[in-house]
């Protein structure tokens, strides 16, 4: 391409909201233009890059069994309510009326649909395992749209389904993905990790979440330095503690007036977080709940709600606690809790011996508090956040490291959720009904762009992995109206064309400086040099992006050269 | 691909609403299914053909330097403010607010976006021409979706625009979008017709239709039996009439009671209706004006309201008319009309002497009326719908001749409608600002795919052309279980992947009928059936679906042949 011909502009004001490098890169380079508020047109550079991702994703899928289909984004209410995600899925749904006062949605995911489709046509066990996908512009309606293609609202995504006998093809059809997923990254050259996650508005039991690792990540990770042991940090488990040795002390009550959070009451007493006990109010479907967790811990809400099986979840307000308890928040603890609240503990407070808590009554903690001597617990769970220093719960060896990911893809196991609420049946060989059991499979391909520019930049520009690039290499005659020069220029042109490499011309009259600053910005992998004196010594200067290596190479040697490098990184490569 | 393994069902049922053929195989073919009215998913069959249509359009524009943008299918309403088309685009414009209670729409066409996008970036004559296009799925709110995906709510287009620095560059834009389209539906491998188009809600003062020809089309085209003129009825122009000649009679005054229609005084007279002047009375923008044409013709009001440059234009009611010029609308005539109604001719009035019409008065005729003697008209103009027989507008010899078309294209010359109203401009050489000057130009790519059906079938399915054909090929092993039988097909279908044929292997545990029907179903262009005799005898028996052409071919030579001939036929040809 001859970038004199191309529509094709890069800025240097940024967005006000452009917040973070991604945004204000993409922006800069003339790849996305805002709309509206997290809706962007995708321009030329832009759109290059998606399509290649877009490819990647349709070979490592369709060597797999996947077949292509297309479903609408225009999605009428009764498949959401069906299975009542019409009325669960909140605000981020955007509904609307047709001309007719017809309900319709934005499809901002699709198992009701595929799950409609595969049930009109699904008949047999020999039909199974049915593998679908699509790639499709879809609509979040996010309270706070931001960071670019980020957290769009608007978005492109790969959604894929899977539909089989029973949970051990389910799960197989699970691995499988997870296997496609990791060559699609690879392939991208991008470095990800998968981790272990939950599994929030889509459901089902089992999830990993594949996280581009990037500084700016909104996600925490926690992965093992020693096994491969990986989670979100939401989901990570806990690994079981070693039990405390000591005798147990008796048990004492003491004055702490007016302090009411750990770090008060521990610097008061002399004591560090680590020795108290935290015992927070939840309300759980409106009922009251007592929790028990270590003083240095946060409650983790998300496996919270899972053991307690609870739809809303909440702190409790002071005048609740007051008024059930019999105290101020702060002063809550185990020993004489009123018996109409029910008491969880996390799995670490039967390890731990001699705690500190608060005792019911304004301004009194209690002194070496013990399980089964003191108080009892109602259960047992694991409740609070894993953090970075634990121990591995894999390897029990390692310790856990964190890290920043950006999440680009997750897949979920989902078992029989909407086969069963929506009655996508077949019969078994016997000649029973059986319901299919579902997995799905997303992958957000505008945040897989945004995400590698974040991983992948420095203060100039964006340096494209060259599977990514939406052109492998740049020509810069630096003084384009000299014909030997446009000569040298014209004839690696073709010649890199010719070799199938994707490459662009610098054919506008701008100063050298600009061009430079074009080319760093906008981050193609190879920069061809071409000044007067070097061209007139039959050399060319080669610039790479990635590392800024310059090397001086013999005009007639360029072509060759830089295509093998080309071509030998255009396939990605495992990057973990 | 193996069918035992594919998303695959063919159908026998219908749905009652499926009117025409391209529909009905469509669904049976398990092609696309319906999610609500007029939206439907493009199963794995469909969507193969459609991306190849849409790999044709991205290598046809690209070879005539057209970028590849995505632009939101999610439009803010301020822009189609802009133009006033959040007004005037009706109900099919589907509107809505988001959670924060903006108004947005799902846009139907892209040219304020496009506008928009472009005229952000553009500064210089130097950046024009600019050439734009995306492939996206779109929304209108059709108030009577029908014809499966021919006529449907959401639907997936090509787009492209161009923007220039004069008309004279606007117009070769226009003519090499024109010329692409050209190629692009020859290489489609289907029979379309560029015709002369009226340019309705996009605006402009040129445009084409490219129609694929199809005796079920819901458009009419005269086409000229002589030279290359083709025009939609709407917009086709008459060709200048012969003058009478003889002998101007005096005027008469007849009695025709109660008879009022052409029909009825014609009969009655004894004259027939060519020898009359309709007289109607029309409101255009709540003025009346009198229309006059022969009496063998009806006025196309399209041309009616270009020449009147109304806004609104409608028939006057029989009140209306009986205020204003005194007699029921069948007695209307030019002769002694009010003279505050202005009277606008069509061209052919000037050509006839001695016509009849309505003499202004309840049951009475006038004979020989003659303009200029006993009427004159404040106009001239072409007012009348062209028929099939006239005489070609543009040769002047050939006849014009009807054929039913359907619309699968159009371009449009819009000038500076657009860049005018949002301000789209740049400064020319000399520093001045000027509008650029644009062209518009879709492609319903699901439309297109089901008018190549409909121009492409039989009794028993689907006959694709090669170069859209879902599968190029399918292999029917009759007896799957045979082994000898199963290695030949096995063997002809790893022949033929390795040549780059998209091959079927129709593997099912079904019976030789069908697999037969379904194969002349879905129509891949080829079948290779295998049954023992045939195999046992070294033979495979090879059936060409578009002329039902059956023909031994030796084992080992039908990979060589089979792929020649579909490789001759991929790439499509100029079939008009």
């Amino acid at each position: 391409m001859r970038l004199s011909k191309a529509f094709y502009r890069t800025l240097k004001e940024i967005p006000k909201d452009a917040q973070i490098s991604s945004h204000r890169l993409m922006f800069r380079a003339g790849m996305i233009q805002q709309l509206s508020s997290g809706i962007y047109s995708y321009l030329p550079l832009a759109l290059r890059s998606i399509r290649k991702i877009e490819k990647i994703i349709r070979e490592e899928l369709g060597a797999r069994g996947y077949e292509e289909i297309l479903m609408p984004a225009v999605i009428p209410a009764n498949l959401w309510q069906e299975t009542d995600r019409w009325n669960l899925y909140g605000d981020l749904l955007l509904r609307f009326k047709d001309r007719k006062g017809n309900d319709y949605c934005m499809g901002p995911t699709h198992e009701e649909v595929i799950t409609d489709v595969v049930r009109r046509d699904l008949r047999s066990w020999r039909q199974l395992p049915i593998y679908l996908y699509q790639i499709q512009g879809k609509f979040r309606d996010e309270f706070r749209p931001r960071f670019g293609l980020m957290r769009g609202r608007e978005f492109i995504m790969k959604d894929a389904y899977s539909f089989d006998v029973d949970e051990e093809s389910a799960k197989l059809s699970y691995r499988r993905m997870y296997e496609a997923y990791t060559a699609i990254f690879s392939r991208c050259g991008i470095r990800t990790r998968a981790v272990d996650a939950t599994t929030g508005d889509i459901g089902g039991e089992l999830s990993h979440e594949f996280q581009v690792l990037a500084s700016s990540g909104e996600d925490t990770l926690l992965i093992c330095d020693n096994c491969d042991y990986a989670a979100n940090f939401e989901k990570a488990e806990m690994s079981e503690l070693p039990v405390a040795v000591g005798a147990l002390k008796p048990l004492e009550v003491v004055a702490t007036p007016g302090r009411k959070s750990i770090e008060e009451v521990s610097s008061f007493l002399g004591f560090p977080p680590e020795c108290f006990l935290k015992c927070l109010i939840y309300e759980a479907d409106s009922r009251p709940i007592a929790v028990l967790i270590p003083g240095n811990r946060s409650v983790n809400e998300a496996k919270l709600r899972t053991v307690l099986g609870a739809g809303e979840l909440r702190l409790a307000s002071d005048s609740i606690v007051e008024e059930s308890v019999g105290t101020q928040p702060g002063y809550v603890g185990p020993v004489g809790l009123p018996e109409d609240i029910s008491l969880l503990g996390d799995y670490s407070v039967q390890k731990g011996i001699n705690w500190i808590c608060g005792a019911n009554r304004d301004d009194m903690h209690n002194l070496n508090v013990n399980l089964g001597r003191d108080f009892e617990v109602h259960n047992l769970a694991d409740i609070i956040f894993t953090a970075a220093g634990d121990l591995c719960p894999k390897c029990h060896e390692g310790r856990l490291e964190e890290n920043r990911g950006i999440e680009v893809g997750q897949v979920f196991y989902l078992g029989d959720k909407y086969s069963k609420l929506m009655n996508c049946a077949f019969l078994d060989e016997k000649g029973d009904s059986q319901l299919a059991q579902m997995g799905c499979y997303g992958i957000g391909i505008g945040r897989t762009l945004a995400a590698t520019v974040e991983q992948n930049h420095d203060e100039y520009g964006i340096i494209w992995p060259v599977p990514l690039a939406p052109w492998e290499l740049v020509i810069l005659p630096l003084q384009p109206n000299d014909s030997s020069l446009l000569e040298a220029a014209e004839s690696i042109y073709n010649g890199l064309g010719e070799a199938g490499i994707e490459v662009v011309i610098d054919d506008r009259g701008e100063r050298a400086g600009f061009k430079f600053k074009d080319a760093d910005l906008i981050g193609y992998p190879i920069q061809v040099i071409l000044g007067l004196r070097s061209v007139s010594a039959g050399m060319a200067e080669v610039k790479f992006r990635a590392n800024g290596e310059r090397v001086e190479m013999a005009l007639n040697e360029v072509v060759d050269n830089l295509s093998a490098w080309i071509l030998d990184r255009r396939h990605g490569e495992i990057t973990r």
